[in-house]
This record gives structure tokens, C-alpha cells and sequence, in this order.
């Protein structure tokens, strides 16, 4: 807020003050406009985590400066509460009003959740977001968290993700039978279809535990946080992207806390989430870029690979055997999938003629 | 604005008034957080435009309800105003507030105006946003709109475009010679360089132009928009895109005017034009792959062509000895190229591990 507001604010308190000492007309709802509603956000992220927590940092920006101060959202980061994937239980119970985490942590609790981050062999960063915004994604999320208490809202875009580190080459299925590797969502169910052993990890101890070889492999983004986090130092091969082609963060809000914010209010929150997301998005681009010319000049070693065609065969049987499997069990997990196939196949049908036509013709 | 704040608002200025008429300490700041500013929006586009009139007003909603009624925007289509490619003028004279077009248009009358839509060979949406924000862009349009009283913003994304419809096939370099189109921006300088003759139209005379024979071809956006204009009932080829691979429209706004606005709203019309311009981004992704599809289906006759390799590469031959004539006459002009070249270099080798060898690989 800028000192000439914080004046005007003083003196406004102050007459009203008076007005209601002298006896004038008086009316609660005038301090409605003035009122400050401070909301606690949690997020999975350790402190001063890049990218993910400056879409956290964006947002609160946004609300407090575009609601001249009345909006202040306090943001703790995994260090303070604690509980990095227990961020849907604390913002559904009250404990925090609002979250900041990705929509598929939470499979296990609510298996239809995993459909709203990024699905294996699924859209692009854009193509996901006009599902969302104009092919009926956000009526689909809102129908899962809804039950829940919880508002769930897109949460800045990692970019697409890289397929992971490997501490030794696949060659073969048979490579991935028994290896311990860190990777949630819908992806890891794939990998234990093909007898991988999947499991998810915090942010916080994901270099120890690849470091420990308590797991032989990891995927976490891609260049634009990969890097930060070490990983090229302690695995030497790098596998290029299949299982999230646009993995997109989530917020949450609490509804009792949304629906108490006044209308204006309501919209600042909303539409400082959106920003933020989009925001988030275009920044993971450019660090990625930035990144990724890093890796080539300063870590020359770090082996990029693709996985080899029968791998990546033996992947999308996978996953479509599963796709099926959790289709059949639960008739809201049959529409979103149906929902998003439909979606995939017009879009990508305009992606590829122009797009794809342009980069593989600017690439000759 | 909702109905209890209206209330909440009337009694407050209520209060005021019989604090004032009491003798009660009065500050005439406190009135400043409920002054409406009333600002007045000049588009290219006409009335009901889709697409790019759906930001102007997806913008004015924003900043309305975000601010509660305190920013009120009056958006003037070109069937107002009367003036179409005159918007650039009316902004900086301060006949009106703020405008929505595109950057491009103005190159005639400031020449490195050009470089802030989109450049034939350059950029994809996303890669150019991440400059636009995070790689210098920003700064570089304010350099050459500062002098002009004006400060301008990314205003929309009209995603990937066609290279537009044609009356006849274009089979060599000499087919384009003594072409009349309709091909705004650096790309019509490009086409001049071989021969054709190049012209910028107002949308609203586009059609016309074209069932006359005014024009032999001309280019417009993509399946987004052109279906609804109705090209493909007056023109047998429509061609894939190279020239302008994510053009960004603009918001311009009076200097005067932007420095006159309180800090906050400020901050919220900054956000409702860059969420604006994010939402229409995503909005012509869907629109591109809804009429795309409907151009399979409903329209078989529409001959969808790549123009051949020996046009190609003369236009990219063009492009790059034009590029070269422009640096050399004005050093502004040469670091705008210099950050565009190098960050689209570094982008793109990102791009094309992520993006392009998914795509292609999907495709397979």
C-alpha cells in the first residue's frame, strides 16, 4: 500500500469515528469497504523455493496491491507447517484458508484428483489451459473438489517435464522392473504396471534419498528447476519427456473462507491466482531455456537420452490399460477422461499444422 | 459491482456528508478511494469483434469488478470512432484513454513499432511472452513507445497464423510477383522484396476487398477468426503459416492518463490487461482447434497448401537481408533484433527438446 493511501485510509477511520461520536447516521457496513482480511496460505514448497513459491509470492503481491491492502495473504512454506503433502486435509479442515501444492498429490485421498495436474501421453501446456478455461476442465475439477470443501484453481504451469534422472541406462522393460523411483501421479502407477516400485517424496529430501540411492531414479521437472536442485551430480543420465507434457500446480481455498470475502475481494483472489498461474508458466519457459543452454556449456557430462521405442511402447500400453481400469471403476473418472480425450484430439489436430509444421520446418 | 457493496458504498458517502455537515475533522483524501475514474477505449476492431473484442471487454469487466466500480471503461469499436488504424493517434493525443491494436500497424509512422507483434521466422507465443517478461522485452517496446507519450502492453495472443487465403496457387517466387495482398507488419515488406504488392486493410473491408479483386489474397489470423469471416466462400488456398508464428496484439494507454490513477488502480488495470491478454492467448488455442476441426468437416473444398520449398527459403532470404537494412539504419532497431535473435535461440533449443520431440513423437 502507498503512503498517500495509508493517509487516506487514517483519516477516513478517523471521521468516521468522529461521525459516530457526534451521533451522525451510521451504517456497519461502511467499515465493510476498509475491513482487512488476512488469509493463511500453505504451500508444499520449502522456503524460497524457486518458481513454484514466486507464484505463491506473485499472487499475494497482486491481491494486496490491487486491493489497496484489505487483501493479506500470509504464506508458509513447508519449514513452517511442516506437513508438505498434507496441504489438502489443513485448507479442507480450516486449519489454512488457502493452498499451493499439485492437484495429483492428493490420488491416494481422492483418485479423481490426479486428472487435473498433467496426464502421461496428455496436452500441452496451452492446450491444458484452454480445457480448462473453454472446454469445460474447470466444471470437471470443481465437481472433485467440491465434496471436499475446497475451491481448486490452475497454480502456475512447471512447463513440460523431463522424463527423469536415472542412475543407470533403460535399455528395456526389463530395466525398469524393481527400480525405485520417485514419481507421483498417474505416471507412477504406469511404472508399477511395468514393475518399477513408484513412490512420492517432498521436495525437501529428494537429493538425499537419490544421493542415498534409497531410489535409483527420480523425475522432478526439467531444466528449469532440476538444475537448482543438484541432481546432475549424483545421476548421470537424463531421460527426455513422456509422463507430464504440461503439469500444472493447483490453488486451494477453503469455500466457508471464499464465500466471506465480499464480491470485489472475491475477484482480486481469483483473478491474481489466474495471473499468477499463467505468470508461473511463462517463467518456467524462460528458465527452462536459460537452463537448458546451461546444461549443454556447463555440464557438457550429463547424458540426454530418449527412452528407446520399445519402452515407450510398453509406457502408452500402460497406459492405456489403466486409463480403462480406473474408467470403469467410477463413472466421473469415465467424463473427465472422456472429456479430456475428446479435447486432445481437436486440439493437437491444430497444434500439429501449425506448431509442430513450424518447428519441424524452421528445424530443416 | 454487487448490490450490498452499492449499499455499503452509499452509506459510507452518507456518513461522510453528515460528518462534514456536523463539523466533524474531515480529510478530502478520504474521498479519493471512492472517486470513480471513468476512462474511454478505442479498438481497431468493430463492434462484437470475436476473439480480440472479447479482450477489450473481458478487461473492462476485470478492472471493473476488482476495483468496485471505481474503473470504469467505455470501449469505442471502430464503427464509433471512425478510425481503425488511427487509434495509435488518438491515445497519444489524448483523445482517448486507451486503445486496443496492434503494435505492427504503426511501422509506417515509427518504424520499430514493428517488432512487438510478431516477426516472420520468430517467435511462438509462449517463447515470445517469456521475453516479452522475463528476457527484456518489456523494456525495449517502453523504449520505443516513451517518446510517443505512450506506454503499451502485450494485449492478446492470437496464436499461431496462416499464411492466409489466395486465389490462385503459388507454386514459384514468380507467382507472388505483382500479387496484391493484404499482409501487414514486416511480412508485407518481405513480400514487397519479391515482387508483390503488399497493403494493410482495415478488418471491416477485408471481405469485400477480396470478392472484388481488390486484393488477390490476403492474410487475417487463422481458423480462430477467418472462418467467421468468411474467406473460404471467396477463396480456394489457404496456406500454412511462416510469417507470423504468435502475434500479440497491444493495449496502448495515455501517459497522462496511466500517472493520474491512484497506486491501486494502477495495478489493477496493469493485471486486467495482462490476464486479458493471457485469456485470449487461451481462448484462440480453443477457437484455432474448434474451426479447425469444422474446416475437416464442414468445408472439404477448402485446399489446405504449404507453399514449396523454393518459396521458403526466398522468403526467409528476404527476411534476412530486410532485417539487416533496418539494424543498420538505426541502432535501436539493431538490439531489438540483437535480444529477439538470441533469445529465440535460446528458447528454441528448449522448444525443441520439449515441445517438438513430443509432438513429433505423438505423431508417429
Amino acid at each position: 500500500m502507498n503512503v498517500m493511501k495509508r493517509i487516506a485510509q487514517s483519516a477516513l477511520k478517523k471521521t468516521l469515528i468522529v461521525a459516530m461520536a457526534t451521533g451522525a447516521m451510521f451504517s456497519t457496513q461502511a467499515f465493510a469497504a476498509e475491513k482487512v482480511y488476512r488469509l493463511k496460505l500453505a504451500e508444499t514448497w520449502g522456503a524460497n523455493f524457486p518458481i513454484f513459491g514466486d507464484a505463491t509470492k506473485n499472487m499475494a503481491k497482486m491481491a494486496n496491491e490491487m486491493s489497496n491492502g484489505r487483501l493479506e495473504i500470509r504464506i508458509d512454506s513447508a519449514n513452517k507447517h511442516k506437513a508438505p503433502l498434507g496441504v489438502f486435509d489443513m485448507v479442507k479442515s480450516g486449519q489454512y484458508d488457502m493452498g499451493h501444492s499439485g492437484s495429483y498429490y492428493w490420488k491416494g485421498k481422492v483418485p479423481n484428483t490426479l486428472y487435473f495436474t498433467s496426464m502421461p501421453f496428455g496436452m500441452l501446456p496451452a492446450e491444458q489451459y484452454a480445457w480448462f478455461y473453454y472446454g469445460g476442465g474447470m466444471d470437471l475439477m470443481n465437481q472433485v473438489y467440491s465434496p471436499h470443501n475446497l475451491l481448486s484453481f490452475p497454480g502456475g504451469n512447471t512447463e513440460f517435464q523431463m522424463g527423469g534422472w536415472f542412475q543407470k541406462e533403460i535399455n528395456s522393460v526389463d530395466d525398469l522392473k524393481g527400480l525405485k523411483m520417485r514419481i507421483p501421479g498417474f505416471a507412477g502407477e504406469i511404472m508399477a504396471e511395468l514393475g518399477a516400485k513408484p513412490t512420492n517424496i517432498a521436495p525437501g529430501e529428494l537429493y538425499t534419498a537419490l544421493e542415498r540411492r534409497t531410489i535409483d531414479a527420480l523425475e522432478w521437472v526439467g531444466p528449469s528447476l532440476d538444475l537448482r536442485m543438484g541432481f546432475h551430480k549424483i545421476a548421470p543420465y537424463y531421460y527426455t519427456g513422456w509422463h507430464e507434457p504440461g503439469s500444472e500446480l493447483q490453488f486451494l481455498v477453503n469455500k466457508q473462507v471464499w464465500e466471506k470475502l465480499p464480491a470485489d475481494l472475491q475477484e482480486i483472489l481469483r483473478i491474481s491466482m489466474k495471473t499468477a498461474a499463467y505468470d508461473m508458466y511463462i517463467q518456467a519457459v524462460h528458465e527452462s531455456g536459460k537452463n537448458w543452454a546451461s546444461i549443454k556449456t556447463e555440464y557438457p557430462n550429463v547424458k540426454v537420452k530418449d527412452f528407446p521405442p520399445e519402452v515407450m511402447d510398453a509406457l502408452r500400453a500402460a497406459n492405456d490399460k489403466l486409463l480403462k481400469e480406473h474408467a470403469s471403476q467410477d463413472p466421473l473418472a469415465k467424463e473427465i477422461q472422456a472429456s479430456q480425450a475428446a479435447y486432445l484430439k481437436e486440439v493437437r489436430a491444430w497444434t500439429d499444422i501449425s506448431t509442430k509444421a513450424y518447428l519441424d520446418n524452421e528445424a530443416k
